[in-house]
């Protein structure tokens, strides 16, 4: 079955700091037209840093849920940037850790249904401590949690952060495998 | 630490048919105001439905990524709609099966810098086939994936849904945890 919808035209609604937002008429499958939502951001980069089988989580208030949510130290790429150098620049400034290398572990795409964003993950196993360096007007808490304890924080209901989530049972999968 | 941010003034930039875009000014724990980029969404569910070993996947073109993704049936939640109902309306709608029955699988916040969904995942292992019936405009595929072949195709980056890739593994992981 074509699956494929043609993109007709599109107008932009909003053009900001973190995200764009454009309304498009697509053609469907059996030519009829429809609107799509779009929301367009330049995507993501994550660290899923492991050090003496603790992992480090970075507790933050996140204003869309009301709430302090644990996250692997991420944040948003600039646009052209390389992945893996943002996800270091983000652990780096987070946790205060400088990676001495790093592997590509997954990349996600957080809800396909009207956002465009790839959320690129790595995982860092040695790093050198050289001092936290927050953004201006960036809050949060670093520590470093059993890996045990985080999955029992998955299980829980605890963590509930999608790239996290992904990143930790990806790890633990391939570990198992290996 | 404290990370709260509080509200102050909230305007609509748009209100469409899955998002609702605000702009909300915050002040931040250390006294500053600053913008949140905000999209609204009802909230999504999703459904890991297994029979007899094999995953059903269904193959959708996703238009932001213009390509077509494995990902669970799902779909969004009506307004106040129970989200186990929705899951079920979705797995049946989808996949043509009826669930006799489902276990709360695992929730998680797909990407929590600007939007307020909150994905909820449910399990079935029973349902009957009774035919699918797809809304007007929807063109999907469902095919059953043996589970070990979904697993491989995480790890090789074929899925790249996060909700798929969170339910499939919280599912393996509690599998070899019981």
């Amino acid at each position: 079955m074509n699956l494929k919808e043609k993109k007709l035209n599109s107008s932009t609604i909003y053009d900001g700091k973190i995200i764009k937002v454009e309304l498009d008429e697509v053609e469907l499958p059996d030519g009829r037209h429809s609107k799509r939502e779009c929301v367009r951001h330049s995507g993501g980069a994550a660290a899923l840093f492991v050090k003496d089988g603790q992992i480090a989580l970075v507790r933050q208030f996140r204003y869309l849920y009301g709430e302090a949510l644990y996250e692997i130290p991420a944040g948003k790429l600039n646009y052209g940037e390389d992945p893996e150098v943002a996800a270091m620049r983000e652990l780096e400034e987070e946790t205060g850790y400088r990676a001495a290398g790093s592997e590509h572990l997954i990349d996600i795409y957080p809800t396909p249904g009207y956002t465009d964003e790839i959320i690129h993950i790595y995982n860092v196993d040695k790093a050198a401590f050289v001092g936290q360096k927050l953004d201006e007007g960036e809050f949060l808490n670093c520590s470093f949690v059993p890996a045990g304890q985080v999955l029992s924080m998955i299980e829980s209901g605890e963590i509930k952060d999608a790239k996290t989530i992904c990143a930790v049972y990806a790890y633990f999968i391939r570990k198992a495998h290996a």
